[in-house]
């Protein structure tokens, strides 16, 4: 028989973890929870995430997957994963018992993703480390309407990270929303998978939009050219978000 | 002739300082204010605040006045200060110049605060600082229905720090709305001044009735006693916001 499998929702500020990844130097998010989970149950596990997040990104809705050789109440594993993770910025929102076919990565249907801008001219505080600070004025709505032509079945080279692992450099993007809330820009952007900074990529792209010097013929054009030297320059890491993992209801 | 006033508006994450109040030694926010106008002027003047938040105590709109020797484009003052101040989590938000008889702390005719409660089993991340965590259920609707008994013209001892230096305990407190957002529950507070630990003390014991320990009339028995030991334990200060000061549209 199969161990019992976990499924756990994770919430994290990426400020100080080199990313999701386990590090051989350096604190990860995957290293903190199987450090936690070994502090309370004494078993080496592996914390199997849906999406490596880079270093400085963050999570509201992480999820992850492991195994333990026993069973326990997922309360519990909840309560003794956060217990064990102070001081770390990681915290264990919903635990429960998972089918021994869930897998965090491949059984995932969609993955939502925030990110956000803080366009004034004075520099953020408390968010310092939260959003992308451009002291210039953006123009939400021509972003919108510019990103719409990124939504589909496409080649992203454009906007895939040289280092991207991904088999294929085609996928589908089922949404990219851009809204002004006052001083913030935020962009929800959803698809089944996303290529290494796909997200960043699409948002320093969609930047030049905001600022006037592209409009979404040049837009485009960067996803026409398949061609990592036609994106606009990345977005920084602080002001992403992974919001949400979605997987099939009998799951 | 009077040299030329200047009136700001200011954020910051209060989390890395002793308070707003200069300190012989340590971090304040009046200090790095103060410093980053010397920098800026060579000038060595008085920053005079509408309040004086407590350390880890946060602002989005503190005010404050100073007078400088000579005339400068307000813009300018403001993205000089800015520039100086870094990397310091306090930025100036407006900056304009203000009539001679301005004073941000005794012209102001109103002040407003928010608190923020984090109310979940798990603890927080990205708002570590930011918010006081309570890993309890709470009541928000008796919470705002018993808070109503503080409204008005009352002696609030019981509500006073011990080192509070105000002459009279007899304050009016305008508002005292408290609203739930998910697992956030927010409290709004508006008075033309306040009282040392005021909102924090009135926050912890509101707390009380939230989790069902008290009711409403345990709050007023609380506030008729004037006697500090009948206050519930004073609330974290990481919660805490001066979100806005008001002045007469003439100032």
């Amino acid at each position: 028989m199969a161990m019992p499998r976990y499924r756990i929702t994770i919430e994290y500020d990426g400020t100080s973890f080199l990313g999701w990844q386990r590090q051989a130097d350096g604190a990860s998010v995957q290293g903190a929870l199987e450090e936690a989970v070994r502090r309370f149950t004494g078993e080496t596990v592996t914390v199997h995430g849906a999406g490596r997040t880079d270093s400085g990104v963050h999570a509201l809705g992480q999820v992850a997957h492991f195994d333990l050789p026993k069973e326990w109440e997922p309360f519990r594993v909840r309560e003794a994963i956060n217990y064990h993770l102070r001081p770390a910025t990681v915290a264990v929102l919903e635990c429960a018992r998972a089918p021994d076919d869930f897998d965090a990565r491949r059984s995932a249907v969609a993955r939502h993703y925030r990110y956000r801008i803080l366009s004034r001219r004075a520099p953020p505080t408390l968010e310092r480390d939260h959003v992308w600070w451009l002291p210039i004025e953006l123009d939400a709505d021509a972003m919108h309407t510019a990103a719409q032509v990124l939504i589909g079945h496409h080649d992203f080279t454009t906007f895939r990270a040289s280092q991207c692992q991904a088999k294929s450099p085609v996928k589908t993007l089922d949404r990219l929303q851009v809204s002004r809330y006052g001083e913030e820009i935020v962009i929800d952007v959803s698809a089944r998978s996303f290529l290494h900074n796909q997200v960043r990529s699409m948002v320093g792209s969609l930047r030049l939009v905001g600022e006037g010097k592209w409009d979404a013929r040049d837009l485009k054009a960067a996803l026409d050219a398949c061609d990592r030297a036609a994106c606009g320059p990345v977005a920084a890491a602080r002001g992403l978000y992974l919001t949400r993992v979605d997987y099939p209801s009998w799951l």
